[in-house]
């Protein structure tokens, strides 16, 4: 296992392919060290006594002890510990942790490639075990590609009028393939040392050049990542703090005419099997979301607490109920991915699959509760999270002393401590970082509506027709 | 094991103390019968090859093998198949299987006697053992009754203006104790062979009268039980269905200076455990909740699937996203119960325990959706569910043709088939039974609010205060 | 203006084609009067100092004091007291005042006609101006019937399956035409002089035999009122109460070759007209929802404060919130009638139309939330609400007292009292009758859908994406 | 009235008490001119011949046509009006207009003080018409100052540990009276030239102090306004947008002994009257409300539909219900508005005062879903709003077409534009101003639970016990 400076030279070492503000900058330029601060922490955590139950694992494949977040989850205790390893970081960082990503992916290719080749006689598999391996061996991170640029959202791939909207193959060579187009919504890919792309969606017979799942370095000739940041904005030292550490990094990744050479496909026009690698790799990101989404619920039930606590109302009625519909979602979701990994079963490649509709349940109530948990933060924060003057103010030699003075609330409490809590719960609310992760709860792992398609797509409807028309007295 | 046909006969042996219909009734008045049906599955179905599984356990007092409704939960996988029994049998018989109330009392007497024993050298759990044996031994079927009219919601036992709105001891013998009071919404009372009553909520230091709970056969001599009961409305022949067979039967139960034999007291004066009393039963009848609710919830899926189904409208996406909602507060109910099972402890007295969180934040997430649900299948329906003429006239030699050939909707449905749907709706939407089945879905198990204070007292907001501080820079 | 007792009186005159309960019975049976009460209380309240200024009205065209609910809307103030009227008389009565029908159809007749005359050159507002001085002068009341069948949900009316689950003409005669079909969910009908039809959709050039709307009387040959009832249980006297006399009768008209004669035809044919003759009626009887939903939300409202005033939780802050809950939904559907009202404008033809947006977000509103408001109803009523004796043992002379006794809550309200109260509770929250009032809040006046559909096709949503466009520097 | 010009010339003229950024600075500084834009959009609109109907109004006192952010209402109309102007200006300028605080807080005092003079026979009516009609004259704005920083939020204003933590009266002069506190969530203050200030609550008999209301210029001596800035991120020339032209400044303004004097001063120990006036102010400011939150709204289903459009997914059925969702919120408040106007009724003073009921239901509802309508923006506009690559990145040589081609969505819509539409997006769900608006969406005018506060405090809930009494036999 690689230590977090190891990490950090590695990605150093890169070529260069970033754009962020404007210009080309290396990984080792101070934005995006720390924009990987969450990255950092699944490698120093690993080493911790108090962490490494859950951050390291033992691979299937050599039998070493590895980080968790290169494992392929092969038991139903596997899945169990994924997800509290996903909550518990997520809830100490203070927002997406980041790393899942990769991994997920590589879980939904461990399943999909066994099936492939059962089925059509390729050998994807054994590209898959290869990679594996070396993916565990050097300690990985991967960022995962899937979302295409998508285009006119009524046409499919093949129908759009341009056809690179979705990543596809250009060229078919001897040593591997050519492909061109874009991934989007990328998290964390400028710190990655690999991607791993997979479709988006289903596939017809007629888009077989679309169907393409493959694995490349970061830095591949051709590969730009052109990124976005969000952070937190920084503080004097006097009232700075760990949150401000957080960042994100999403990057635009453009593949123009990149070579992917044979040993790192992992599909290549099946199309048949475009849709099961998508579905599969959104499914054990649901189920990563049921960990990490009660894991960013717990941070913002622990800050409408301690607002509450403040401001010395934690025991009005109305504040409790408010609390337990916070600690509702939260275990709701967390609830559903124990119940997806109780349900697991088995793939053909031996890796364990969580159930396909607890897991969508849990993301899906994740989703649609997000911004309700924001606004119960902000019910009880009050507008101060708004308008709470900025450290300059706070810090004025002038003026400061009146902002510490009538940002007092309960006794006891000090004016240090009640403006460091409601500088968070500011970042919360109204801070673009915080937004970005608001979004990334509503859209991340799939939209809203691709929830509900999962979950009718596989439900047994006829079951519960039978128990309805037994009742009614229709044969 | 009994038969069905054996609990039957032993009702119909039992002393007259049923009030029903203006009239006092023996327990083998048709009415009485009718209301048993639900249980009477619970003795029939122990039998059958499919469900037998599930519906039996082995006695881990006596190692025979038992109905599942007379076992106390050693293990995880016990509350699991609990959960999935309740689920399933509540879908076939169309609502509440009614037996399981008797069974969470039990089981929570079990852990409560103990612990009461190991702190106070108490005998309780002796009498419980004893009690248990004779129990499984026999097979019976058991009333729960927990619930004191409780009077003025704002003033505790001992300040009512009326002492008896909490049942609580008269008298203190030297063979045993007299009780008075009454327990209300007692399901299944009249066809119960038992009655075991627990304290309905914490009591004070001064209320050591109001602490107790015993067990009782239910014709004893001072209990009458004061009933209402609700039924789907009988059909002719040609428009029958198993829907009509459901029905419930609610008792006042009042304790009129009733006297209670020593080895039938589980607590008597011990007011620190009337609290844990009143909610370990709430806890596994809460646990109990997360497969019941399901189970009906199931029935509701069904329903609305069939209602679309015949009017065409099934793939219409607005009716896919409500069938999604309804599935995702079945299943995410579910998912809580397993969780529940899942994270569930043993108590000193060996009997498995659910965890508090889950269990709850499952009931709770029923209880808020129920009224939702039925919209949803109102929604659905259509007006017709409260319109559909009655079987008189859809038999009316005169009319009868209009009726039939007027409520057709998609080819190829035949109009028995559609008549029989919308009654089945209509039953669900109109109907009495099945509206005090949704009171039930809201207030049973504890109103809404008794599982926020049920959440708020156990759940570690401290622990999610520490995420927020750290995120924040306080100490 | 006629009495009440007129309007029995020639009611009891008509020719027999209502069935009921599975035989022929005339409109002086004892159910039929009973159902009428609501209407009844249109004509006797007409007289009482009280309530004359909101039920008389000036006649538009004879100048003379006629009954409001046979008046033609002729500007803002006509649509403000017409829905101040419908609210209070819903909440006198405790629910649906059934008259609106007819006179909401009326008034869209009024429009439509004269917009079809002067786009066709047709005489029906000739026809209309004639029926409606009729109208007046005896003091009418007329049941709409605009809700075919439908049959297959997805197929339009001239692809049906069987053409006549859309009403529709079979034969144009010189003096009249014949048309055949059914209507459902006629409201009213069994007691209603007259009936009112109009289509109930958008007809396709194609579709011109199904664009058709007349008036006749109620007992026409060829006429049938396939009728089903719901009631409120009767009580012995001593626990008596008005609500008791409250009930409703929904009709399935079906009209089997109905010769309906030239002067009382209102469209035939022009199918450009269908749509808006539908819709115009859904305007205004969804302007009528504005005022009778809050009518019930009135009688909701009040029932949860009392049920709360006897349980003595009035003042927790929980029970607040619930009732300022069940408040807002009452007046900003309320409101959007007021609204609708103020941004009315005038038809063609000199009569008033509300705001379609106001109007229908109001009726929206209103059907959103009534499963939520029987919920909070619910929720506060407790139990008792579906567990509650029934009469005959609350006057059983053994255990009436028992009864009497445990029903007790707070001092000072006698066991009467509280036991009425929660009889009304037990009525509103598992009786038929409320149920199907449930339903009708839902579906009364047009599905939810079709209120989206009125909105999106009339609001100018370009309008709204000028401002995005403008804001976002986009020309 | 005054020109732009005049009134940012007026600012610069302004003693320097404004901290922003760390420093003190004039009220020419970009910052606040920038923050200043919506203001000044009042002034010269009102020169426009579009929008001088709703900007100017004429004096009740002088008869002179003046600014209507500086009337008093004087009937029905004006309260209409006044929501119009207020709708259409914020959903031009992209959010709140700003002005509106302070004449919403001089339509109160007029109101309160002529109650407390004719109670008491104090002359603050004749301040208040001196000051009106120098506030008229001089086209005059004002920061309204309500909220107090509060302290420990149970405990009244005389019971907290600092007396402070209220405003109030530290010495009473014969020429006026000294005042020591702050008041918080000042919108619009650096750039206001007055501040009135009124009480933000109750105050008990041993309170007189903190019952205070006056006006000062907001350059007096012992004023400073500590502010916190939040706007819109600036971008390059090809994809500016008037969006970027919005901001925000809030000011903590504290009040270090400042004299007030005579005939500035509004209410001055009359404990009665803090209470009304804080209510007075707040109701103005719900019905305000009325106005700006369908504007804010008009903006968000503008955004939404764009976004749909741009993405060709405006026809799915999903995408027109969430349409439907937001019109229904916007057009639900705005009707509450209009109900309130409609129900006005006229102070002592004279001053038109809206209903509060209804001013309050809107504010509550808008209040309730705001969170809930940036969400279906989210949902609708997809995971780019937060991933969109920066305007360095889409001006940048190497990268800038890669980032161009793959944000293209349906065809014919150029680049720039969707990159302005979705740069909108992203500052609606993920900028600073836009959460702060989100917030004071919450908050403005009034945390939600004082909503509900105001309704029970007012609302007839006896005449709706009183149906359910009749209804249910009780006299």
């Amino acid at each position: 296992m690689r230590t977090q400076e190891q990490y950090l030279a590695d990605l150093a070492k890169m070529k260069h392919n970033v754009y962020l503000g404007g210009e080309k900058i290396g990984r080792d330029d101070p934005r995006v060290v720390h924009a990987s601060r969450a990255v950092c922490t699944t490698f120093s955590l690993a080493e911790s006594e108090e962490y490494k139950h859950l951050l390291t694992a033992t691979s299937h494949l050599t039998g070493k002890t590895i980080n968790r977040f290169t494992h392929i989850h092969q038991n139903m205790e596997d899945l169990m510990i994924k997800q509290e390893m996903t909550r518990k970081l997520c809830a100490l960082v203070g927002g997406c942790i980041q790393r899942c990503m990769g991994i997920d992916m590589l879980n939904a290719v461990s399943v999909v490639t066994k099936d492939c080749d059962l089925k059509f006689g390729t050998h994807y598999y054994e590209n898959y075990l290869k990679y594996a391996e070396y993916f565990q061996e050097n300690d990985l991170v991967a960022a995962g590609a899937q979302t295409d640029p998508k285009g006119d959202r009524i046409a499919r791939p093949a129908q759009q009028w341009d056809p690179d909207q979705y990543l596809h193959i250009v060229e078919r060579r001897e040593d591997g393939i050519v492909v061109k187009g874009a991934k989007i919504h990328n998290t964390i890919a400028p710190y990655a040392d690999e991607i791993i792309v997979t479709p988006t969606r289903y596939m017809g017979p007629d888009e077989s050049d679309w169907a393409v799942s493959f694995a490349i370095p970061a830095d591949t000739e051709g590969v730009y990542m052109i990124c976005r940041q969000a952070e937190v904005a920084k503080r004097p030292e006097n009232v700075d703090a760990p949150v401000t550490n957080v960042s994100d990094i999403e990057s635009m990744t453009v593949f123009d005419n990149v070579f992917v050479p044979n040993d790192r496909i992992f599909l290549c026009g099946e199309t048949e099997f475009a849709g099961p690698m998508a579905l599969t790799f959104a499914l054990y990101h649901r189920h990563s979301y049921t960990g990490c989404k009660p894991g960013i619920g717990d941070m913002v039930i622990g800050t409408t607490a301690l607002m509450a606590d403040i401001n010395n109302i934690r025991k009005q009625s109305h504040v409790k109920e408010k609390l337990v519909d916070l600690i509702s979602v939260a275990e709701l979701v967390y609830a559903a991915g124990i119940a997806a990994a109780y349900k697991s079963t088995k793939a053909a490649s031996g890796t364990q699959l969580p159930d396909v509709t607890y897991a969508n349940v849990g993301r899906r109530h994740a989703g649609h509760n997000i911004y309700h948990e924001y606004n119960i933060l902000c019910d009880i924060a009050g507008g101060l999270a708004a308008t709470l003057p900025a450290p300059g103010e706070y810090n004025n030699p002038e003026v400061g002393d009146f902002v510490r003075k009538y940002i007092r609330r309960k006794e006891g409490v000090s004016e240090e401590d009640i403006y460091k809590a409601y500088s968070l719960a500011s970042d919360i609310l109204t801070g673009e970082l915080f937004q970005v992760l608001l979004v990334a709860g509503v859209h991340g792992g799939g939209s809203p509506i691709m929830e509900d398609i999962a979950i009718m797509g596989t439900y047994n409807v006829k079951e519960k027709m039978a128990y309805a028309k037994h009742l009614a007295g229709i044969d």
